[in-house]
């Protein structure tokens, strides 16, 4: 008997997040390396995916994509170069970065989300024009396609949300005349949460998510905590613009941010669904 | 890391049912015995019907009230009659059964949906005129404002489902010439059940389920075994109507019917959510 | 041919007060002894309520109790208490208020409306958790279940009211905590009314209105007027309160109120359809 | 007391009526006569739709013009010619019956609907090409632009309907080459009625109703009657026609025809709201 | 090939307009004039009503009728008069008024729009009351039922939008008390324009436009120039009205004001869907 | 003054087929060979999608991509192969067409559609899982994962077309399974065609339609001469299927079959809005 009333006990201790984020907007930064490896974290990201759509929540997903493309561009003999870890985009990169991004990942992630019973589209910002932004530089250094945004239409998003489609986005955008433009992953779920005043905006990463100068979890901080660990440099690397992309979208209204272990089964149930969460949580301030 | 794992798993198990179920209609009829016991069943009963209501399911609640009946019968120094176990029900006692289930137990019952977080709404079958019915005598004998239903009219349900929120209904119908109606709380759900082609009717008792002679639980029965077993008299007793009812509720276009043990904590949840569930599932045809 | 031309000009006239209530909230209060007489006085309100709600008026009517109460008391042994007219409110006594308003007075009234082809509803402020409130206490003194309330949350009364069912409310409230409470009918009529901006909040009573020193009726007061009427003693006793939830409701939005005589038939169509009315209307100020 | 309490007494008498009627279509054709007369007859005309409209009834009004279109012709130098009752129509008479009808009368009534605070749109069979026909000879003579109706389209009447504009119709039609045509107004009443399945269809005439040959009032009618009264020449003249097109209306589905007098005051709302009526009801079968 | 591409390259010129003035409401002066001619005029103009509607422009048309008023005056004896020329308009003037521009004029205007598949109702202001005015006085004289316009309530004209039905409008007001107003086409066109915040008034004349003292088509011009070109008496006689009418019609919201050519067959589509225009355009200011 | 009536001659010329074809369904196949061309193609049939779209039809796109997936398999080393004109499509090269149809050619199209201000969401058949097949094989041998389509699920179609966004779709089917499906681009028009019941399918190639034995040009055929053609060698090679397609296309309810020369500028609109035609149309039965 015991088991059985665990099960039930389960559930009902997840009713208080059921309730509280029915019909709320969750966005979802989804690492192209969870795919490359041996398929179970996508599994079980998708599952979590449907789970969350079936209860009332409206999950948005953007992924990246970065080994893929390397990988293309390697047996086409195109060598990736990377500044500061930013990809030198090419014309040549930029259609293999498109074309992985939207016509392989892309497709793999909505036909997960299909076999598990849900129901997916999968977007690029040139769909319906709804990530437009312009070519940036990159410390004076001119990168090619590589790009920021500077509008989001949410329409697509919203029609898609209100059928119970979840859209599934690629991280490609369009300048105004059409150009294709090769948008940082984070930056592009931190930008799309904002545009939404998302209620949370969970990155999954292949670490255990923001970690002290020990490699201890820091399961909570703020904006000023942030801010001195990158001062101090504790914060580094790749870390540090996507600290930069959490901290904007709060500022622009999602309600909480969370860097959690992809690497984990089920992290995004776990994270929603449990008190203790799977990660580091980022707030606007400790004391609000 | 197991056990978070494991509730991760829980709720991914659900997950088929949850999408299964979604948008479906469940009546549950639930005894007044229940109510009058400590109050840990019916705690456990409002929550699972507030989680029910969140992911989607369209709950519709029968009650009871027997016992609380009789105990203020017996104040007011009335002594409650049966035969067969039907409630001889004269102007006066018409009066103290219509106060109990509508002013008393029903309140109860909405207030515990509104402690976890749902919502409900109080019925009886005056309201909206919705449960018309004519007085029935038994045996030849008439007892009174006993009545059976002879028209559902659905439209005050419809809304208030399609409003999110659960329709707790005390069974007292209303006479065409608006005299009030007692009216078997089982039979009662069953014909309201068939009214809505609900695609559960779920009967908690305060048994285990359907016995056989030697007491142990039948897992499931269709209809040609429930009316053998009532031949040969091992359904008996108050167990043979509420067979009755199951059976024209399924004949009427029910998906299914359970008969559960309502003493189990959650058990409405076990049995929705998971594959053993708790009782005996009625169907039309072991065919089918 | 005069009779008929006479019956056609009487329709005709009413023509102009149809024309501005289109549409328009009355909030009703009927007290609990229009109900224990004959039952005359009920059944013409309930007609009254019927052809309100026929020709595009929203009416929500707030019921009484009080001598329904007191006799269930007895009949249990109970001797009823008050404190300045207020009933004090043990737990014995809530149950036996809630079951008399909630599961009686308001059955009957709801049934009544559907027997002149209306539509009705019954409710207490536990539905839909639609009035929240605190206990009170008197002149220091704790009166138990006695409350107030706080918030109103009109959701439901909206949907009954536009899928025309009229909404009967037992002037039962609840904590937070779940705990029922015993409103006075004439502040929740009060209540709702500035809650809803309804354009009249009618009182029915069994008097002739507000009266001078002389016992003539006053047949319009404002604000001014009615402070000193009850600065001298003029206005006195349980007339006081109602007099204080008039003025409290003109100022929170609702148009007029009017103190009618529930004793004479069709009180309330004479007040709404003929230029004389029957008692005292109150308005903001007389200058308005 | 007396008077205001049969005041009362009136508006609880119509409540049955407004139940029955609320919502259904009420076609009333309205005679040129009475609009020429000293205009009290239309004042009341007015009040009467308005009243229906107010209490959820949805009036379509048909009005004739001839005496209007004669005095016009005359002023013209034109002298009108008639063929058993039917204005023989060339082009220039045409052009007469038109601006007398839609420019003059139709424009009437719309203004009188308003000024008693109605809602009204005139409209002729050219608007939205509702009323389409053809040319008809008579006795094998060619009539000119006299014509009937093959076709109506009622998405312009069910427009203003559902958005409580009361449709003035001028019965004028329109042939697919788009040229007018004369509509006898009692033909093209009958043939909305039965397009619209409307619940009545209202003939208000200069006379008391249909009389037997002692000149008495014929209080109610079936088929079977009127053609035996036909076939007898009690019925004569231009009511021929008219109780052919009240069998046809009843034929496609409208529930029952009243002729009525109108030059009675408000004998619309008599013969609605009263259960004499004033006139000859016309039933499918006394049987029935 | 060449003229098939000729061909096609003018649809796809059009594009940009269209996609600018999609779902836009362009206020159409059609003058009476134009139908007196031989019908041509008319004709295209119908056309081009039609393709405005298809492809998804809103037009509302405000047609004039002054020579087809003189014309059935005549017929009947009565002499127009004119002062200043505005018309003085009896009683008897303004029925003429009245049945010439409802109950003629407009009826041709509707069907024309039919015989080219497109959908119209004709409409006064007297309709829905949606042309509320005052008589006025000009120079101190009194003109009979000369009137200006002071409330349009547009209702009725959005209702018919909406359903994809083309207005087109008599310029016939009503007073509060019902009498009908002869209110200027050049100035009904260009409150209603005001009061629908159309994107376009289009003044169909049959001049080529505003010409400068050589005789010279002025094709653009801003308020400041009108201005001086009135002062130097430029613009005079019945431009100058008209031009007044423009201007105010531009200071409540309306986008840009075109006085175009209406002999030119097709101006409408002319003006709209070519990079030239027809005529002279008025702007708010130059440098805006 | 000459040619600008010319022009707008053009448009009203147009009038009759956008008031046939308002609200119809055009499915277009856009062959791979149009984009690989100069662009100059591509950019015309982009405007013609956006004009569509603004008068009121509904485009949706099929496009093909044969000489692009050469190519890049020709960069990555891989050699490809056809069985009568059918790609053999191994994992490697199926992973080729899915990232040149749905990532490239899919995303220059929809780019494209925005640049004229049109509005385009790119689909493949995973997206709301919307074509469901399975593999087939051709004479008897495995060609890896080329498929037909079993099942067209058009709500995500309907949802696009609805809101406005012309789809553009990648012919890529996916198994129950989950894997992708090599469709030919000529089969999935049609079959998608056929599921909405379109008004048109037009087939866009690069030659002039459909060829007799002395290469003129058939413009009318029907399912008999389409068979005796194929019967008779004249219909050969590539253009078999591409006749099946029609036909079946036909025979489940679409309208008219198209068969154009996408190099003419602006073929489509040539086609639509022309009497004449560009290329062979094929109808059910040239009785018919």
């Amino acid at each position: 008997m015991d088991t059985v009333q665990e099960k039930a006990q389960v559930l009902i201790d997840a009713l208080p997040y059921i309730r509280t984020f029915h019909g709320k907007t969750f966005v979802i930064k989804f690492g192209g390396s969870a795919l490359s490896g041996g398929g179970e974290e996508s599994l079980s990201f998708a599952q979590d995916l449907v789970l969350l759509q079936h209860i009332g929540i409206r999950p948005v997903v953007i992924h990246g994509g970065g080994p893929q493309i390397s990988s293309l561009m390697g047996r086409l003999g195109m060598s990736p170069e990377f500044v500061d870890g930013v990809r030198v985009t090419g014309s040549d990169a930029m259609e293999v970065v498109e074309m992985v991004l939207t016509g392989r990942i892309n497709r793999e992630i909505v036909t997960m989300v299909h076999r598990y019973g849900g129901r997916a589209v999968g977007l690029s910002g040139r769909d319906a024009g709804f990530l437009v932004g312009e070519r940036k530089t990159h410390s004076g250094r001119d990168l090619g396609h590589v790009g920021k945004i500077l509008t989001v239409n949410p329409e697509i998003l919203d029609l898609l949300d209100r059928n119970r489609f979840i859209p599934i986005v690629a991280p490609v955008g369009v300048t105004e005349d059409g150009a294709p433009l090769n948008i940082n992953a984070d930056e592009a779920a931190a930008v799309i949460a904002g545009s939404l005043k998302a209620e949370k905006l969970i990155m999954m990463t292949n670490t255990g998510g923001v970690l002290d100068d020990k490699g201890e979890l820091l399961p909570s901080l703020d904006r000023k905590e942030i801010l001195s660990l990158i001062e101090r440099g504790i914060i580094a690397g790749g870390m540090v613009p996507k600290m930069e992309g959490c901290l904007r979208a709060l500022s622009e209204g999602v309600g909480k941010v969370h860097v959690i272990d992809g690497r984990i089964p089920h992290a995004l149930l776990l994270e929603i669904f449990t008190p203790e969460g799977v990660g580091t949580e980022i707030i606007r301030s400790a004391g609000s």
